[in-house]
């Protein structure tokens, strides 16, 4: 007996020391691989890093208990690429050429007859209103889910013109590094963008480990019918919500109720998001991915015909938003880069 | 050295022994303690633990991953009393009073002079029209967080008229285990309600162990405003979303973005989001509470002018909808029973 207790003894000792040495083995790996390796060093990253420290310590005067951690994060341009086009508008554009044979009357009806005769031009100058209805035809009329698929299945296989790999992977590899890092220190992470709740969330949790539920975007009324004895929920050609500009921050209270501390938007539209959630009590974080890089990506800000990034450059020293200058910022652009 | 390495062994033994006592009596005693202690055994009670092993189990057929077990109970008499009148309708009624001083035109407007000299009964004649006065008034003009602050200080201190109870402290015990069941066993809990989200907000983390965000309800147009400099959300006398009956699926559509597998009602307000619910693809469960307990709470149904239980009676042996009859399937009906 005492035998058996001095082995189980040694055993315990043996089992515990290993417990210790893998123990204290873990955290100085994981200080050792930077969690924002994407991000250049400098006063962006800097600031990033801080702000995540002071949030998060118990004993500092800037902490927030992780229930209150809530960060927002545009999607165009913000966490996938939305240059020459917002993906959503494309898939607009293509799923007409698709529908096409069941629609004959689009031959000779307009803004259709001018996509489908590849004449952009008169389809940029049918304005809002045609390019509505582009959107309305393509996006309404099925049940939700047979929307959840085409979109799902849509942004897996269609090809970026410029980067010849699918939508899915043209997204940034440092927001994603961000959007871990925010995770791994308690923060509950959403996207609030003015593209389609719906189009979006067939893919946020593959492509961002973002839930549906963490998603807010626009949206078109959807009703619930009984069809041949079945409950389904069918896309409506009207209007519900749109989340952009001063609708983000209506957005953010309808969907997630509580004020982010941290946001990031790259767009005017997305100022209002970022007004909000600086006008806190406590401490807060607002980004704008400002797009610099013609080589790896794109360059436009002010005169851009998506994305516009003009007020809010003249706006943001004296509001504390940070520019995130992606050329210098980003070491690397997409994850597909070594 | 060795003196001091026989001691450290003798306390790793100590500690890692005392760990393994602990250890070894937490599992056992949480089985013993029936996290469904105030249900009363019977079909009802082993409905629901089957369907929760049945979805759990890995290697089971009707296994379903964490991310996908959403549930969602109504609020009015599911997980808090409505009889005999909805709480926020309460809440409106009283508003008008507190507020009245400071809108002399009242005392000869209806419905509000009605109201003020206790005429319920002009109240009623008036209406959805004269009710959906009587709520604006009191439900809009402020920001979103005065009326937080408003509807949060009026739950936890006005007492309900038969309990002398705060409205917080009437919900329903057998539901507060439910909900803390149903997480323990992985799933997401929701609020899909047709009273205003942002009514329920302010309780429903303390009440339910419900974040903001897992709440769905009616709610009213909100704008963002710049307001001497400072950003705000001013709430607007329009509504914006009815959150019943046919509306329940679509709101959980657009919060959630996922079908629930598990849905709780009392009325047949809410058939339509248990329909939905049972209509999923997998193994689903739904459930509405029948208030048949006029001694411990209230016994209503068909008849009645809140929670009209009636067409569920009729249809839920057919499609599978479990009858929860609060005499026979709670113990204990509040958290303050013994």
């Amino acid at each position: 007996m005492s035998n058996q207790l001095t082995n189980l003894g040694r055993n315990l000792i043996a089992a515990t020391l290993l417990g210790l040495i893998l123990f204290a083995g873990s955290p100085a790996s994981a200080q050792d691989a930077d969690p924002l390796a994407s991000w250049s060093e400098g006063p962006t990253k800097t600031a990033i890093v801080e702000f995540v420290a002071a949030v998060t310590d118990e004993n500092g005067k800037d902490y927030v208990k992780p229930a209150d951690r809530i960060a927002t994060f545009d999607n165009d341009g913000t966490l996938w690429v939305e240059y020459p086009m917002y993906t959503q508008v494309l898939f607009a554009f293509e799923r007409v050429k698709e529908l096409a044979p069941q629609h004959p009357e689009w031959k000779t009806k307009q803004p259709f007859k001018a996509l489908l005769e590849g004449d952009m031009k008169t389809v940029g100058a049918s304005g809002m209103k045609g390019i509505g209805e582009i959107v309305m035809a393509t996006h309404a009329g099925m049940t939700a889910e047979e929307f959840a698929e085409e979109a799902g299945n849509w942004l897996r296989n269609t090809k970026h013109s410029k980067f010849k790999r699918p939508y899915l992977e043209c997204i940034y590899k440092p927001q994603l590094e961000l959007l871990a890092y925010l995770r791994a220190n308690g923060f509950k992470t959403y996207i609030v963008s003015g593209g389609g709740i719906s189009f979006m969330r067939p893919i946020t949790m593959e492509a961002y480990g973002i839930p549906p539920a963490q998603v807010v975007g626009s949206s078109i009324v959807t009703e619930f019918q009984i069809k041949d004895g079945k409950p389904v929920l069918v896309r409506q050609p009207k209007i519900n919500f749109i989340d952009d500009k001063a609708g983000k921050p209506v957005g953010i209270y309808q969907h997630i109720g509580q004020r982010p501390i941290l946001a990031f938007g790259n767009a005017d539209a997305d100022m209002q998001m970022i007004q909000y959630t600086k006008a806190g009590a406590g401490r807060s974080l607002g980004l704008f991915v400002h797009h610099t890089d013609a080589n790896r990506e794109f360059a436009y800000d002010r005169k851009s015909h998506v994305g516009t990034l003009d007020k809010v450059l003249d706006m943001a020293k004296e509001n504390d938003w940070i520019i995130v200058d992606m050329k210098r910022d980003w070491k690397r652009i997409f994850p597909s880069e070594k």
